[in-house]
């Protein structure tokens, strides 16, 4: 697929930057992503800080973020070319954890995900709004979904469905010892703080890629980020239309 | 209550209007709401086109959205005098249905309740989003709510909470025959239709107020209203402590 | 359909009983149901004194409990005839509202439903279990179910899929109005009583064909019924069958 | 306390075995657990081939299990000395795991929990039942329970509630990748096989003590056991006033 690409682009005389470190220095007009909704992730993410569109291109299972299906790439390269496209913002969000006196920073698109550690016990986790302490429980974990995340892990755990468009942060309770705990849908603004109150050892993960434990009284902060995953947009698979089709059953058919 | 309030009032040289439908035209500085959480959501639906805050009190158990207590009133009305207090603004919804060939508009700041008539069997509801078909399920019925009404019948029908300060609307299905229905989060400024596909009558709630019948192929529009609920807040309840309050449960103590 | 299923039992010499009334004291060796789910609830339910085993023919949607479909009808009468096939007993429910000073009896083999009048607010419903309390909350409802059941309206309502066999009744809170209701799972020779606590009027339905109205006060006693519907199996439609082909959905594909 | 008893025991010429080892061969009446839930579920399944009872004595946050606080522990043992108590029997499950070309057996009093190793992604686990494949996901895990784990870890999982003394096993799934998967409540005496269908690996733990790794195409048998746990009940703690008081929360206070 790849080398056909490859070819097309030539032949239009088209300038490709295989490299992905090279494509920002390079200024390139816009990334294709091959692959499945992990790839266009990683794109996305990569992408944002100089501001690059990314054009998801679905080599897997039907996913939610990608664009278009492997069989439609020439025509929708057309069309991106002559910029005819739409740019859809997607917020991300910093997170900053501050363990063993270090402080390593992230920018996630997903989700951050806190899950025990699974040679330990529950972990209780608190979370501070602005500040202030609201949900605590003891739990397998909790997850802080942007909602482009919103149908990825949190949907599993029971959150529910956020329009990507909507400016708003998920916070879904993962396996929670607690008859209460439920979904919450915060300002996309929030200070949000997760701090580990009791419990042995805590992972946290950022996007399923990079990793990092907390022990207890450690803490992550939670923040929008300044910076936006960009995606190509051709206006054939609206929020409406992706959520017409994963929500079909045959219970009721 | 009412007589001590009165009293005080007057000691004080404040003016007091009783009648609502005066309080517009009398431009009062604020409106005194004594009773519980639906006392306020019609205190503050009226009092929105005239930009008029309320200051909820509550009397009854406790809500999630009255500022004090009966107890606290007389410190409160002190600093809501001097002007020390903060606005917050909660957004409503319009709904315009068309049913019987006739137009009907509701405001609302909690939600518009779809449920099929108990006489009747299930009814199919298809949520229509920016014109295009998204949702559609037999159920008992579905709820749009506010980020204010999340905690109200959404919440029992296994919505999300949403912060007060979110712009989104929510879409909660209601015992839904269907294994794959989930509540949505939309856009504040989106337009959602609600459609009656299938079933014979379903009623429409607004705020649990004022209701209509919806038959077959008749449908309402919902989209998120100018107007703005205006509550009065001295510093005390702020979200993440409602929560903090709401939440606790003895499964984990 | 039903001229068709005559003339073939005339050509093989079958006697025919077409009235209801009738089947019990002409001693018919079996009944079919032509229709869906609900139909054959009814024929078993009425079945179930003289102990007539039912043969359900689906001629609507895909149901749960119906055992073949409409084109396979005559293959199976034969093997019917010819005693190839097994008897499935399902548990049914007695249930004795005391309302008003008189006491009303109904069996049922899906559920027995409590929900609040439209008309009407919240209602509290207690659960007595063996004489003493156990779960109390304000909600739209309460479903008392059986196995059987337990695909149906309970299961809209959040409640467990139940094996036909399993001897217990479910107990499904319908949007309760507390974060701590679960659906329960009790005895099949529990004693369960349904006291209104709180409320105004709460409707009462019988395998949603009979009704009647509970007041503060009143109550309905629960029991698992001496007799039992009897459903012919032809080994085609198991348990873990009917749960593979309801559970797909499209999201993991 | 341990001390306390001991002495308590010995001014009233009773025999005190303290070697959990010893109990059977020594042949001693019951059994004192002093701790919480979980130092009581091994003393039951320890207890449960010589066929002693165990009384629990909550040291701990209020349990579901233990029968007494510690306050109450000389009373109770006179009563239980007396022989005027109640035993309770709860049944177990036997778990047979072919890995690896072993076979590995255990008794469970609460639950077999498959989980994905937290270093790998998903694994998607096959539930046939009486040797007919049943449901399917990709899925964090699942949990096979019994009544008495219906409280624990299935519970934060989103399992019902089950009375001890209903014969079923609970299986849940564990934030499942698919929007149909449901707690199911099976026979007691079904014959459950769980296959790793897909994924890197699988860990599965038998009641929180013992654990071992499933790889694709491994399984796990769980059935039955022949064997129970046996508590003593002093008629203090039903199942009803053991939910009314998990159940309370302050919602609708």
């Amino acid at each position: 697929m790849a080398a056909r690409i490859e070819e097309w682009l030539e032949a239009g005389k088209c300038r490709l930057v295989k490299e992905p470190a090279r494509m920002a220095e390079e200024k390139v007009e816009f990334v294709i992503s091959l692959g499945g909704d992990g790839t266009l992730l990683e794109a996305a993410r990569a992408m944002a800080a100089p501001g690059i569109p990314v054009l998801g291109v679905n080599l897997g299972r039907l996913g939610f973020l990608c664009e278009i299906e492997k069989e439609e790439i020439f025509p929708a390269l057309t069309k991106v070319l002559a910029g005819e496209y739409k740019l859809q913002r997607r917020f991300m969000l910093n997170a900053a954890a501050q363990t063993a006196g270090r402080t390593a920073q992230f920018t996630v698109l997903n989700d951050v995900v806190f899950v025990r550690d699974q040679s330990c016990g529950l972990v209780t986790l608190q979370a501070n709004l602005s500040g202030e302490p609201s949900v605590s429980y003891p739990a397998d974990g909790m997850i802080i979904a942007t909602p482009t995340g919103s149908t990825a892990y949190s949907l599993s755990a029971g959150g529910p469905i956020v329009s990507p468009e909507v400016e708003a942060i998920l916070l879904t309770p993962l396996a929670a010892h607690s008859l209460s705990a439920r979904p919450m849908i915060l300002r996309s603004d929030e200070e949000i703080e997760i701090l580990m109150a009791r419990g042995e050892k805590c992972r946290v993960t950022f996007d399923g890629q990079e990793e990092l434990y907390l022990h207890p009284g450690e803490r992550v902060k939670v923040q929008r980020s300044p910076l936006q995953g960009l995606l190509i947009r051709l206006g054939r698979r609206s929020f409406p239309a992706v959520v017409r089709e994963k929500l079909m059953d045959r219970w009721h058919d």
